[in-house]
């Protein structure tokens, strides 16, 4: 059998799921109030969840992101771009969504490489 | 050529796709009129096509949710909880859309490792 | 560390990421009125996207297609089954959504397998 590595197995999810140098995680965010300051608890949540995957943000292969206001999406892009490294931007969706808590104005699913 | 395996290909999509060990499917349901009956549905089916593609509940690694109406969160999630074995929880995106049909309250894209 | 392939890499996405045999790219129409000739538009793009990372589309393994309006779901069917080569439909999801411009009447990321 292939191995899985769980990272955080709740009993609805997982933080993450590493099968064959692939990591599968989703984020949303657990603090801020405007998009800019949820964008970056996400960043900052998937960063401490890829480096316990042994992956990190210059390794995204794609991201699927879920915005709550579309018109959100310029200040969501300016912290989006200020975060990845220079040349590693990943395939990206970008899709608005009605998410889990009527508070959370993102959520974003990576697909990343383990190193 | 790396190899492909497609289960049940049609027209426009199929059942489930295997490559390298991992496998791709998306279910709707096909019976049921309320979250709970819709999401039982929606289970059955993809424990059957992850059985013909070499995979069980046990080894997901991403599932995309899509919910009608967020409303029926509560709902759906003590039927994946009950549905999901111990410890093998995959990561997870639970967000609103419509889908094909306006009967369908939910949709599940499903990622997961070929035994 | 495992190659990462990133085609057309620019500030907030790439045009494509290519991992372990997988290639993940995501299309928006750059051109169109109706949700036919944006479908196409759509295709005509991943077909060049696919080559450039060495795959095509009888390799495509899952597709998420969001639409703008579920109405257009029989036109773009139409012009999707027209596309795909026969016996290679990947899985499928197709939901609802707003996308980056009001101008877009679908959104479709792929996932498919290099040659």
């Amino acid at each position: 059998m292939s191995e899985i590595r769980r990272i955080h197995p709740a009993a609805q999810w997982s933080d993450a799921v590493v099968h064959k140098g692939t990591v599968y995680c989703v984020e949303v965010p657990d603090s801020g109030t405007d998009i800019t300051s949820q964008s970056l608890a996400v960043f900052a949540q998937a960063e401490r969840t890829l480096a316990l995957a042994g992956s990190d943000k210059s390794r995204l292969l794609l991201a699927t992101i879920y915005l709550k206001h579309m018109a959100d999406r310029p200040a969501f892009n300016a912290a989006w771009q200020a975060w990845l490294p220079t040349g590693c931007a990943p395939a990206r969706v970008c899709v608005s969504a009605e998410m889990a808590s009527p508070d959370y104005l993102l959520e974003i699913a990576f697909t990343a490489a383990v190193a």
